[in-house]
């Protein structure tokens, strides 16, 4: 699949943000200065969608894997910004609200339909992403995943071995399925869990670290609420890529 | 309490080692290298008990804190090493072994017999400690608590206040008493836990974990078994305390 690359910026003089398209679906791929011969191993960034919206959030977390000397990429969700909306999505969403709104428990079927559909849309997606930047001068390496929608984070780990080591975001609604499926999963992990986040079942992303099959596997639990991620937790996050995914990097 | 030095050498150029008593107490500090003006805060490392088999685990971690410009002491714990035994206690951990070895779960007034009596024969002589040990050139400004036997730390930092952060590993029997008492720990904790020590409960750790009144609170889970902490968890320890304890440093 071809990478367009519709406008192309420089950030703080040693980031280059670009605007791209995979296919036809919208992202934004940000490159640190590199010497010429270097290769720049890529973090995927996951996010809830909405890549406008996102983009603040988005840019500080490639500015920070850029000083280890990483690149970045975004994609836009199936369903969210500028692609269209996918009725069946936008319907589990306004049951998820109306259950916490009546302070009644989100039944395991609203959660299976908000995340699997969206995630099983989501993974080819990342996969041929992963294809085309892999292609692009600068870029190399072993992959990272970086995020929330820790269920695509589980589910593109198990589809694409080229994904070395994710930091996996604890922060949303995690179906069975997925869960069961996290035995397999063998990569180094760094989950991040907002120990004080009251819409997201703390139990939930206990049990789904638990079952991660990864030798080496860490959880670091912080308060702050949903959004309140302190910036020390980050900074461990880059030194856990740094660790993982370094080593291309060095040898480069 | 007066603090005697019984001996002293140097250990890697620019670290000293002193033996001590304060009062009957043996202990151990470790003093940073400093310019003439300066003063390094204090780290208590808690321990097992048994200084002289211990030494080699105190003594990297020792290192790691003169890293950050941090002293480090470690007192002989009551019933351990060079001092007297207490039957009781004796009895306790008789019964806390043989509960594991008949694969029964432990009862909690072993695990009280186990601890309760023992912490509260070694807060005091921390106290003691810290008085003295401030009054040492060089040593001064806020104090760190350091180690396992995580129902020491809890009860020293509700009974002396100059206790202003403390990284707990999770790795050892709890109370319930001391669960009960841990929502009045309001200073900056960071909590280590083995997800995977096999002799230590991980619902209590995390209960424990929960209970903490601290606002600013982190928990790092790593596999690796009891005594395999990764190094990484190390480092991030370290920078929890030159985040909370680093001002002083910075002043001085």
């Amino acid at each position: 699949m071809t990478i367009q690359i519709l406008s192309e910026r420089r950030v703080d003089g040693d980031l280059l943000e670009r605007s791209v398209l995979v296919g036809d679906v919208p992202g934004i791929l940000w490159m640190p200065s590199l010497d010429p011969a270097g290769s720049a191993p890529l973090i995927l960034l996951g996010h809830p969608g909405g890549l406008d919206a996102q983009h603040p959030r988005l840019l500080a977390r490639a500015r920070r894997g850029a000083q280890d000397g990483f690149a970045s990429a975004a994609l836009e969700l199936p369903g969210s910004g500028a692609r269209p909306r996918l009725p069946a999505l936008e319907e589990a969403r306004a049951e998820l609200r109306a259950s916490i709104h009546a302070g009644e428990p989100v039944a395991d079927a609203t959660v299976d339909r908000l995340v699997l559909p969206l995630v099983d849309a989501a993974v080819p997606e990342c996969i041929a992403a992963v294809d085309s930047l892999s292609a692009v001068p600068g870029l190399g390496g072993p992959v990272g995943y970086s995020g929330g929608n820790i269920s695509l984070g589980v589910r593109l780990a198990l589809a694409d071995q080229r994904i070395a080591a994710a930091v996996l975001f604890a922060g949303s609604r995690i179906p069975r399925a997925i869960v069961e499926e996290a035995p397999a999963v063998h990569i180094p992990l760094h989950v991040l869990l907002q120990w004080d986040d009251i819409d997201n079942p703390r139990q939930a992303a206990l049990d789904l670290f638990d079952a991660f099959g990864s030798p080496e596997k860490s959880l670091a639990a912080n308060m702050g609420g949903h959004t309140g991620v302190p910036p020390h937790a980050g900074d461990e996050a880059a030194r856990f890529f740094a660790r993982h995914l370094g080593g291309a990097l060095r040898a480069a």
